[in-house]
């Protein structure tokens, strides 16, 4: 394919999808909420890797924000976006209207029963259900055969994991590094609400994780100890308002008490007004 | 493809989907609970009609079952199945093991939220998401172009209509009319649980059905006058315990009073043991 191509419609999608696939080419995929940062553009270069055709999806999708939550507030910028897209080399858009993924009448979701019981899924009860949902539709209009998400949003990524594999989707899931700004803070569409005070007091949570790593390649396996420590740096900024500091199975996300082998330490923290994440293997 | 191909694996069904949409083939797709009867035939015949490949699963799925239901009992003879599809031209059975399907750790569903409130949803509270949940990974795993559903099943077919359009599978989805008995009883593979005499009884659920078409079509608009006359026919059999007799939207399935338009009568009878469902559109 030459040039960018934005796509609105699902059903035009499909088709598409459908021709590069009697071509014998292969789709890989990028699904994003738009507002592309260095984060989302990792996960493109990765995707590019894997497949002769690279489609980006941007929306947002509004079943996995809470009613409290920022929906309105994201930040939002369609034509900065296929800008980036295209410098990277991004073959398709693929940017539908609200009204064209959730039409008058829906009604279907994708839920899991465990995964969302743990860590984000616990202050925001419908996201991942909001996620499984969205990810299942794009994926039925993208048909890709590899999808990149990243693993900044780990519980994500393990969701789409355990969805693909209880789903049967032929589909083979990749997760990207997190990207990092230079003072470690990991880059989201969401820094952008934060006030330079609170931008700058944010690189704390990236420090906290790094500690519990040292803590735990010294020995250390009281996950409570290491928690309360993270618990400590990052309490002590003004606007901090922890969430939760987990230490959990990296598959089940259930918490851990000794840590014996390779562990998820999982955070998330308000500054202020927003709600930031982030998470590193703990191994011992 | 020449003779019949029966494959357990989902994985080598997904390779042998891919491979026929590369050479240009349509897959159509028929899924069953196995146990075939003259209406899995019909739908088998109908489907052959919209493609060049007929996919047929015979999978007795758990999760559309609850507890007190008849999973332990229902009929299975895989090897009857086999010869009858074959001679019904299927190309491929795909009939996978239970493990498979629902392996350890399973726990990924597919819900609708307003559909399953009505008719049989409401004695069978799982039944439609394990419907939706099965259905689901049967189109990922066969990756159909068509799929044939029977009208006697209707809210199953409702169900699945609403499902893929709401998770944009790229499915044409087919109802397939209802095949009788001679005395008009709607085949189902649980008539075999009934005695002689239920089984002499049970063609009254249709003849109800014709009835209330009659009197509809003779201008009564008054469903509950309706709903009250199929009771009374049904309600004098020593055997029966309605579950429902409803007229409602053929599309939300949301009760109907006043009879203005096109509309479906449905139920649910126990005979015995027995549950049995009919339905038929009643126009004024």
């Amino acid at each position: 394919m030459s040039g960018i191509e934005i796509v609105t419609s699902s059903g035009q999608m499909q088709e598409i999808a459908d021709r590069l696939r009697r071509e014998g080419k292969t789709i890989s995929f990028v699904p994003t909420l738009g507002y592309l940062h260095e984060g989302h553009l990792s996960l493109m270069r990765e995707a590019r890797r894997h497949a002769d055709i690279l489609v980006v999806s941007i929306f947002l999708n509004p079943t996995q924000f809470g009613p409290e939550e920022d929906l309105e507030a994201y930040p939002k910028n369609l034509k900065r976006d296929i800008h980036l897209a295209e410098k990277e080399g991004v073959d398709v858009i693929f940017a539908p209207a609200e009204s064209d993924m959730y039409p008058n009448g829906f009604q279907t979701y994708v839920t899991l029963e465990n995964l969302p019981r743990h860590l984000c899924g616990r202050s925001r009860p419908i996201h991942f259900r909001g996620v499984a949902t969205i990810v299942s539709k794009l994926f039925n209009i993208v048909k890709p055969h590899t999808a990149v998400f990243g693993r900044k949003d780990y519980q994500q990524l393990a969701v789409i994991r355990q969805m693909v594999r209880d789903l049967n989707f032929d589909i083979h899931i990749i997760g990207g590094p997190t990207v990092r700004e230079v003072d470690g803070l990991a880059m989201s569409s969401r820094n952008t609400y934060l006030t330079a005070n609170q931008r700058r007091d944010a690189c704390r949570l990236y420090q906290a994780l790094q500690k519990a790593q040292k803590t735990a390649a010294a020995g250390e396996t009281d996950a409570v100890r290491i928690i309360d420590e993270a618990a400590e740096l990052i309490g002590s900024l003004p606007d901090a308002d922890i969430d939760y500091i987990k230490i959990c199975d990296p598959e089940t996300l259930e918490d851990v008490q000794i840590i014996k082998e390779p562990v998820l330490m999982a955070l998330a923290v308000k500054i202020g007004q927003t709600r930031l994440i982030d998470n590193e293997l703990l191994t011992p």
